[in-house]
């Protein structure tokens, strides 16, 4: 029971980045990303409604060396849990639609 | 000279994908991320509208086992490099727009 609580308080935890401050933090990623989440550069993705989980997990990685990218592994170290879960969030929040070819 | 044509061979070939037989060849993705590139679990990233050229170093890239997943690990090594352009060039090929929040 302990440990389902943990869990539950863990992954809420994780989900409470905040969208408006991962904005501003955002600046740091818009040459090669989009301050709208839209790739500028072929070498990087789209960042735009990707999910959340996703996004966190990629940049924990990116951070201890898990996943290893020229510029991502340059800029990751520094970002703390609190601006991983705002960026997260913040692009994880633009809504995208598609049309297939 | 020599160097300049051979890369930009390279370049025209590895962009040489045909999107309809990565639609087909997608059907194996679909689970997670979606036949319309939209991923259908948290832990998966929305491939729709990615540029090719950061599809086809992902899937390179997990073929080789530069990048590790749990699932792509074991799914993208029986990729050949034709598989690999033309899902690239299928996903890539899946426009979208996005709604700022």
């Amino acid at each position: 029971m302990l440990i389902l609580l943990g869990l539950a308080g863990y992954a809420a935890g994780a989900q409470a980045g905040d969208p408006k401050a991962g904005r501003r933090k955002a600046i740091q990623c818009q040459t090669c990303h989009g301050l709208d989440g839209l790739s500028k550069i072929p070498e990087a993705p789209n960042l735009a409604g990707q999910p959340e989980t996703y996004l966190r997990k990629a940049l924990a990685d990116y951070k201890t060396g898990a996943r290893k990218n020229e510029m991502m592994s340059v800029v990751a170290p520094s970002l703390s849990e609190a601006d991983i879960d705002d960026l997260a969030s913040y692009f994880g929040s633009i809504r995208i639609e598609v049309t297939p070819p």
